[in-house]
C-alpha cells in the first residue's frame, strides 16, 4: 500500500505488487532496504520485517486496478464506492470475529478442566477442601467465557451470512448495504478481540500460579488474541468508524427515513419520543433495553457534537472533543447486538436439538444477557425504568444461571472437542491428570537436566566460602 | 509452611526452616525432591521450584517460633493473636502497591513520550496528521494512569505510615487496629495490581504496533505486574478477606459501635438511615459518594448473607453464595479509600509546593476522582441522588481534566526522573528519537545478521524451483 500521486495530484493510498528481492540470489532489489524487526510479546512465527524504498520505480501495470484505476495518461479513475476498498478488510474482521471465538474456546477448556481437578480452600470448615469450580467467584471468572466463546461463535456465523448477501449484492452493483455491513463488523472486531483478550486473562488468573506458567499455554493464546486489538484496524478507530455511521444514520432516522436491520432500533427509539424503555428481564427484554442505551447515548454524543460546532469548532474538532462518547456509543450499539444475535442463533439451534440441550443453550445465552446487562447496569439506570429491586433480582439471576451451568460445564468444554494437541495444556488435557503432566512439564527445563547446575562449583561454593 | 501435627491434632500451616541440599556437593538431601518448574510468562529470573518431602524429619527447634509455639513435650501454644501471622504479609503488600505504582509510572512516561513522536490520522482534514496524544480517546487511555501511579504511590506512603503506627502499637502488645490495616491492605494490593495490570496493557495498545514488540518493554512490565495479582494472597480471596472484616464491623456499626477511621463512613451511613446521598461532584463530595455506594453495596450485600442462612444455608455456604456481591463492595470500599486517600496526599503536597504545581497536582488528582466515579456510575445513580444532568456534567469534567493535563503530560513523566536504562524502551527514551532507536534494536534481531538467509538457498529456492 503506498500514497498514490498522479500529475501532481495525491489519491491517498492504494495496492501496489512490488518485486523485493532478486529470484536468483535472493538479495534485495536495488533500492530496496528490507529486514526483521526482532522478538514480539506473540506471533514470532510471523516475521514481520520493515520495508524501505530508496528512488524505486513501480510500473503502472503493477497497481492493483480492481476497484480504483490509473490510466496510461496519468488520469485517475475513482471506483465506483470508496465503500468498495473495504471488502477484504470486512472478509478479514469476519474471520477474526470467528477466531477469536475459537480461541476462547480452548482457553475455557483449559481453566474449566483444571478447576474440577484443582482443590483449594473450604466452603464448610468441617469438609474437605473443595473443587475451586465450587466456589461461585471462580464460577464467575469461567463461565461468562464459556458463553461468550458461543456467542462469538454465532455472530460471526450471522456476520458471516451479511457478508456473503452483501457481496452478492455488491457483484449486482447494489452497494446500499455495504456501509451498514462495515459499520457492524468495524465494532464487532473491537468489542469481540477486546473481550476476549479480557477474558484469556481472567481465565488464566483463575488458574493462580499454575496458569502463569507458559507451558499452561494461556500467555501464548493470549499473545494472538491481544495482537487482534492491534491489527486490521485498531479497535478504537474501529469503534469511531462505527459511530461515524451511527451519527450518519441517526441525522437520517430523525428525517424520518427508515434504517437497515442492524439500526432500525433507532427508527422505534424516535417515535417513542426517547422514553425511558420500560424495563423487562428476559433476554429479548435486555436486547431492546441494550438498545435503548445504545439510542440514548447517541442522542446524546449527537447534541454534544453539534453544541461543540455551534461553539465554534469544526466538524472534525467537535468529534475528536466528543470520541469518548462516540467511542461508548459505538460499544453500546455492539453489544445490543452481540446479545441480540447469540439469543436469536441459539433460538435457531434449539429448535434442531433435544429439550435437554437446548435447556443448557438457553442457560448459556441467559447468562451472556444477564452479565452484559449487569455490566451496562449504569447505562440501564440511565435510559431504562430498570429498579432497584429489579437490579437485584437480575444478579440473583446472573448467580442462578453460574449454579445452573456448574454442572455442565465440563460436557459444554467437551463439547468444543478440542483435542489435547490443540490445548497444548498440561492444566487442560481430556484426562485431568494436571499433576501428572506439570510435573512432566517441569522435567524438560534445561535446569533439571543434572541435579547440581555447575554454577554452584563455579559461583555459588566459592562465594560461600569467601570471607564476604 | 507446613501442616504442623501434634499429639494428633493439626494445628494449621507454620514456617519451618530446612536444609534442602548438602553445603559440600549441592546434592539434595536425602528424601528431597526439587528441581525447577520450567518457563513463565515473566519473572524468569526467578528460579520457582518445586519440592517434595519423602520421610523427611524436621527438629522442632527448626519452627520458627516468634508467634506460636511447640513445646518440647509436643504441647502447641497459641499465638496471642492469629493475626500476628500477617504482620509480614501486610508488609509485603505495602511493598506491592508501592512497587505496582513505580511499575505504572515506568510504562506511562514510555507511552507518554512515545505519544508525542508518533503521528496518525487527521483532526482538520486540511492540516497533517496530529501527534496522536492529541486525540482524546488517546489522552484518555494515557492520562489515567499517569493518574493513578501518582495516586498509588502516596496511597502506598499513607499505607506505610499506617503500618508502622499499627506494628509499633503491636510492640506494645496493642492488637486493636491490627485487622482493619489488614483489610484495607487487602484490598489496595488486590484493587491496584488489578488496575495497574490492566493499565500496561491499555498503555502497550496505545502504542499500536510498536507496543506489540518485545523491545518496548511493556510485555515484560506486564509480566511483573500481572504476576502481582496472583501471589501473595490471589486479588478474589484478598477482597474476601477485606469482605468478612466488613461485614463483621457492618454489625457492629448496627449496634452503635464506633469504628476505625478506613470505616468510620459506616456509622455515618447508619446515622443517616441509609439515605441517598446528595450528590456534589468536588472531588470530596466523590470521597463520600464512593463511601456511601460501599456502605450501600455492604448493606445489600450483608442482608443476601442473611436470608440465604434463613433459607437453611450454612454460615459459609450463605457466604459461598454472596460472594460477587461480597467481592464487589470490597473493591467499592478500596476505591472510595483510593480516592480519599489520594486527594488528602495531594492536598497535603500541594501546601509546599509552587502555585502552577500544586495546580497541575490538583488536576491529576481530579481526573483520578472523576474516571472512578464514571466507572461506578451504575453504583452512583442507585445509591446517590446523582441526576442525568449531572453525569453529562462529570463526563464534560473529565474531558476537561485530559485537555488540561495535555500540555503538562511531558513534564510530569519527565518528573518521574526514571533514566533511560530502567525505562529500556526504544519508544520512550528522553530524547525521542524512537524511529532511529527501532532501527537500531531491529538490527540485532539474528534474521538481520545477512542479507539473505541461508533458508532460502537450501529450501525456499529448490521449492520455488520443483514442479509442485
Amino acid at each position: 500500500m503506498a500514497q498514490l500521486f498522479s500529475k501532481g495530484q495525491c489519491h491517498g493510498i492504494q495496492p501496489f505488487i512490488v518485486q523485493l528481492r532478486d529470484e536468483e540470489s535472493h538479495m534485495p532489489m536495488k533500492g530496496i532496504v528490507i529486514g526483521e524487526i526482532g522478538n514480539k510479546l506473540g506471533m514470532n512465527g510471523v516475521n514481520n520485517g520493515y520495508l524501505g524504498f530508496e528512488k524505486v520505480r513501480i510500473p503502472r501495470k503493477n497497481m492493483l486496478m480492481k476497484n480504483a484505476k490509473l490510466l496510461a495518461d496519468g488520469t485517475f479513475v475513482k471506483p465506483p464506492s470508496q465503500a468498495l476498498t473495504y471488502g477484504t478488510m470486512m472478509f478479514v474482521r469476519v474471520i477474526i470475529v470467528r477466531d477469536t471465538a475459537l480461541h476462547l474456546a480452548k482457553v475455557a477448556t483449559i481453566a474449566v478442566r483444571y478447576s474440577c481437578v484443582r482443590r483449594q480452600s473450604h466452603i464448610n470448615p468441617d469438609q474437605p477442601e473443595v473443587q475451586v469450580i465450587d466456589h461461585l467467584t471462580q464460577q464467575y471468572k469461567l463461565f461468562p467465557s464459556i458463553a461468550r466463546s458461543i456467542v462469538f461463535k454465532l455472530t460471526s456465523d450471522n456476520l458471516w451470512e451479511m457478508y456473503n448477501q452483501v457481496t452478492s449484492e455488491l457483484d449486482h452493483g447494489n452497494l446500499e448495504r455495504l456501509p451498514e455491513l462495515h459499520a457492524i463488523a468495524c465494532c464487532l472486531k473491537a468489542v469481540t478481540t477486546a473481550d476476549a483478550a479480557k477474558s484469556v486473562e481472567t481465565l488464566r488468573m483463575a488458574c493462580g500460579g499454575h496458569g502463569y506458567m507458559t507451558c499452561a499455554n494461556f500467555y501464548n493464546t493470549y499473545g494472538f488474541v491481544t495482537a487482534t486489538c492491534t491489527y486490521e484496524g485498531e479497535n478504537t478507530v474501529l469503534l469511531l468508524q462505527t459511530a461515524r455511521y451511527l451519527i450518519k444514520v441517526w441525522n437520517q432516522a430523525l428525517k424520518g427515513q427508515p434504517l437497515g436491520p442492524t439500526v432500525q432500533y433507532l427508527n422505534s427509539f424516535i417515535q417513542s419520543r426517547n422514553n425511558r424503555h420500560a424495563w423487562i428481564d428476559t433476554v429479548p427484554g435486555i436486547v431492546k433495553a441494550l438498545q435503548t442505551v445504545a439510542a440514548g447515548k447517541l442522542r446524546l454524543a449527537n447534541e454534544h457534537v453539534e453544541q461543540r460546532k455551534k461553539a465554534g469548532y469544526t466538524h472534525e474538532e467537535a468529534v475528536n472533543l466528543t470520541s469518548l462518547e462516540l467511542a461508548q456509543t459505538a460499544e453500546a450499539h455492539c453489544r445490543a447486538f452481540l446479545v441480540q444475535s447469540g439469543h436469536e442463533m441459539i433460538e435457531k439451534l434449539c429448535q434442531r436439538v433435544s429439550p435437554a440441550l437446548a435447556k443448557v443453550m438457553r442457560t448459556v445465552g441467559e447468562l451472556y444477557a444477564y452479565n452484559e446487562a449487569l455490566d451496562s447496569i449504569g447505562n440501564l439506570v440511565r435510559f431504562t425504568t430498570i429498579s432497584e429491586s429489579d437490579i437485584n433480582r437480575l444478579q440473583s439471576k446472573l448467580e442462578s444461571a453460574l449454579l445452573a451451568i456448574r454442572p455442565n460445564a465440563v460436557s459444554i468444554v467437551d463439547g468444543f472437542a478440542i483435542p489435547d494437541m490443540l490445548l497444548g495444556s498440561p492444566l487442560g488435557a481430556y484426562d485431568g491428570n494436571v499433576y501428572e503432566r506439570l510435573y512432566e512439564e517441569a522435567q524438560k527445563s534445561p535446569l533439571n537436566k543434572e541435579p547440581v547446575n555447575k554454577s554452584f562449583q563455579l559461583y555459588l561454593k566459592p562465594f560461600m566460602r569467601s570471607s564476604l
